[in-house]
């Protein structure tokens, strides 16, 4: 797309003038829309370096008022960001509903480097085109606007500009050892960029490719296309969104009326199981705190079926420095106001640690699909994108341990009923709770719907069998313990 | 995705018939909203060998009033259809607004059977992947609904298929060579259907595979994705379409305010170089013919500039059983209800003819645009479809030649005049063509945009300086001679 790109012809200044105007004032006029419609606008400036995305930036926003919008500058990832999963930095920054997000460097800018100073392989170059292709989708399909502009100017043009930076004192620093590098492999990092753009172009999230030779012109072109973009947005604001097959690897599941939850430990056994299995994971955290290997382990399961006792065994068992416990409550409005995994893209652990989720992601096909918190569509959508935000993880690195705690309805009642009657755990036990017992079989259809399109071989559920508390603590110590082991072998 | 794809659980008898006459009822009750809401939808059922595609067809269809569907059977290409474009078949086929159409075997089988065989390189396997993505994505933007269903079958199970169809002396013709090199390959095979699934998984055009192992399941996977898909396109009736950026690589045009219109021929130089060209012509007809080139020649312009007398003097050089002229008038019905290039789609030559449009598809970036025939959203996004259309042609092998037929605008009174005044020429004359003429500026500011959008450097445009008929005439026949040698040139 990029190599056989042509200029167009550059109109008069006049014309261009008075484009500019009118193009400023819809921008403004389209504010108040994207505001009620909450509209999220993600817009990304790629380009070659010395091409002027900077200065450029400062003269789109001047049209936009200052609360509308975030600039996210995505130079080289920081060492933080570097511990996180490639697409953490680009998440984290998306718009909330009714604002712009200017990202200044995009996915083309990181991933291009990398495979252009040969960092990463051809098989991780695609997997990375994977990741932003599905991240793109993922907000698109959630009902954001997403637009990429690549600012263009030829190796001359580069050259002279990068000497004219280089000349002055005070502008020198502005030019990087990999601007120079670029304009000495102009051709080189052309091909890069090209094949990146046709590589990441889908309908729903497009490429623009802008001639930055002229200042005013670049900024005609740019805001030109963003009005017309938000036209067609704001126009689609009522989407429904085709559903895609899982294109991950499946394992077959258990239905929960199956499970055996006979299972039980004596005291003796536990006691000696839990010191002998704390101790091992205690050894286990340093020898991941080492590696660098992050641990997400997720906990969902019934009102009452012994979630709190059974994460406690298991942080009892690791160095506070190294992990975190984050209890998923509803969401705030900032959080409902972005992508409704934004929330849990922001509670990853860094590579090292061990985060444990007390509920999860997976309250997007069970308590918001009942409760009808969002769109059929969107919870349909929602298996896929859950299963495509686990394999970010796993491409990642990540070890990833998927708990249900299950206990039966009988077994339920008694410990509501426990509850209730013992002062100090009263606070534990609220009217709603009772209603979602009246909603069981509701809740078991969903989750039995959840496992057979979630389990997938990178991220397992697993059954804690949790009438017995104990028989529960233990096995979720030793599934823990085996990923743990079985992702460090892989690694040696 | 197919190579990691796994079977979810096939459930009871009774669950599957209770599901199948749910999605049944649910697909008789959306055929009237797909009549009224005209959504058009296009499902492609490709799959192994033997996995039952035909029978599982003829069982959907059941469901179905027969007013409202058609079956397109994507058998091999046959002789006619070699002679076109690769997209062509697929395209004639595609329904018409508030109906479906189901093709029997879509562009996986014909694409990967060529791969698999040696036919194409990866080259040409590449550009038919595109061929294939952007039809698809043309197709969505115009409002179509586009499903994708693999069928899918172990190796065991189509060898024990297979085997049982040879044993039965009845059935042993439904068994072809390459059903049984798939079984031979399966695995090779797999490899190919699997990139191809990845390679044309679109959100706008999703895959999904389905379990053909057992007829009753299968039907309800297929019935109940399709109703769901239904379900979401007709909620979206109304949507906008993100305009894409030309990815093509264009020359610059000149406006036609700057075109010279003094260039004349005496009647004895135009005379001499008629005889001359069109001699010429006729025999580059012949090699066309004999190395089955196809040509397309295209003619835009002001009503009254001269493109019937154009036109002939280049159908005179001929042979009549090697060219057709196409009028190109207001659409039809049946031509206004699918996708506006289908009717030109539907005119195209066969390999080594030729065919001369008297007037284009550019009539969607011109009347249809101005006198608001299609949506903005619409007219805006034809440049790409064009460009896209184009490029099918040229892969094909296509001389592309495009003239834009140019007078001023007292040139184009005094015709009209003359016309109304000569009782043999008053036919051609209408209101409409005065209505026209008001809006002249509109149709030069069009006719620039266009230049400017469309001038590809494989279907160049060229100017016909006309206020001197005999001028463009002869400049007409040498640009297509140009065109054509060196064409033939390339092919050498």
């Amino acid at each position: 797309m990029l190599k056989d790109w042509s200029n167009v012809i550059i109109p008069e200044e006049e014309e261009i003038n008075e484009r500019l105007e009118k193009a400023r004032n819809k921008l403004v006029q389209q504010q108040i829309l994207i505001m009620q419609k909450k509209l999220p606008v993600l817009v990304s400036f790629d380009g070659w370096g010395a091409a002027g995305k900077g200065s450029i930036l400062g003269k789109i926003i001047k049209n936009i008022d200052p609360r509308f919008f975030k600039v996210a500058v995505m130079d080289k990832p920081t060492e933080d960001e570097k511990r996180r999963p490639f697409l953490y930095r680009y998440v984290i920054n998306i718009p909330e509903a009714g604002k712009f997000t200017f990202m200044d460097g995009g996915c083309l800018d990181e991933v291009t480097k990398q495979k252009l100073s040969g960092k990463i392989t051809d098989e991780e170059y695609k997997r990375k085109i994977e990741s932003v292709k599905r991240f793109e989708r993922q907000l698109s399909d959630n009902g954001y606007l997403v637009i990429k502009f690549f600012f263009h100017i030829g190796e001359q043009e580069q050259r002279k500009r990068l000497t004219r930076l280089l000349d002055d004192k005070n502008t020198r620093w502005r030019v990087s050892e990999y601007d120079l590098w670029q304009n000495q492999h102009y051709k080189k990092s052309l091909k890069a960029f090209d094949q990146f753009i046709d590589d990441t172009s889908q309908s729903i999230a497009p490429w623009y490719i802008v001639d930055a030779t002229d200042k005013k012109w670049v900024q005609l072109q740019i805001l030109e296309t963003l009005v017309q973009a938000i036209d067609t947005a704001l126009k689609n604001s009522t989407l429904s969104v085709p559903l895609l097959q899982n294109a991950f690897p499946l394992n077959k599941m258990e239905k929960l009326s199956d499970i055996n939850l006979n299972k039980s430990l004596s005291d003796e056994e536990y006691e000696y199981m839990l010191k002998n299995y704390q101790k091992k994971l205690n050894n286990l955290h340093n020898i991941i705190y080492k590696k660098k290997i992050p641990v997400i382990i997720a906990y969902e399961g019934w009102d009452a079926a012994g979630k709190g006792g059974n994460i406690r065994r298991i942080t009892e068992a690791l160095d506070p420095r190294g992990y975190e416990v984050q209890p998923i409550a509803s969401p705030e409005p900032h959080e409902k106001a972005r992508h409704y995994l934004w929330r849990f893209w922001n509670r990853l652990p860094k590579s090292g640690h061990v985060t444990v989720f007390d509920r999860t992601w997976y309250g997007r096909v069970m308590v918001e699909r009942l409760e009808g918190f969002c769109s059929e569509n969107d919870w349909q959508r929602a298996y896929v994108e859950i299963n495509e935000f686990e394999k970010e993880l796993s491409d990642w690195g990540a070890v990833i341990v998927k708990f249900w705690v299950q206990i039966d309805k009988d077994t339920q009642l008694a410990r509501f009923k426990e509850r209730e009657n013992t002062p100090e755990k009263r606070w534990k036990i609220t009217d709603e709770d009772w209603r979602n017992r009246e909603k069981w079989d509701l809740y078991e259809n969903a989750v039995n719907e959840m496992f057979a399109k979630t389990n997938t071989t990178y991220a397992p559920w697993h059954i804690l069998e949790s009438n017995d508390k104990k028989y529960a603590r233990i096995k979720a110590l030793k599934i823990l313990i085996d990923a743990i082991e079985e992702k460090i072998k892989e690694t040696d």
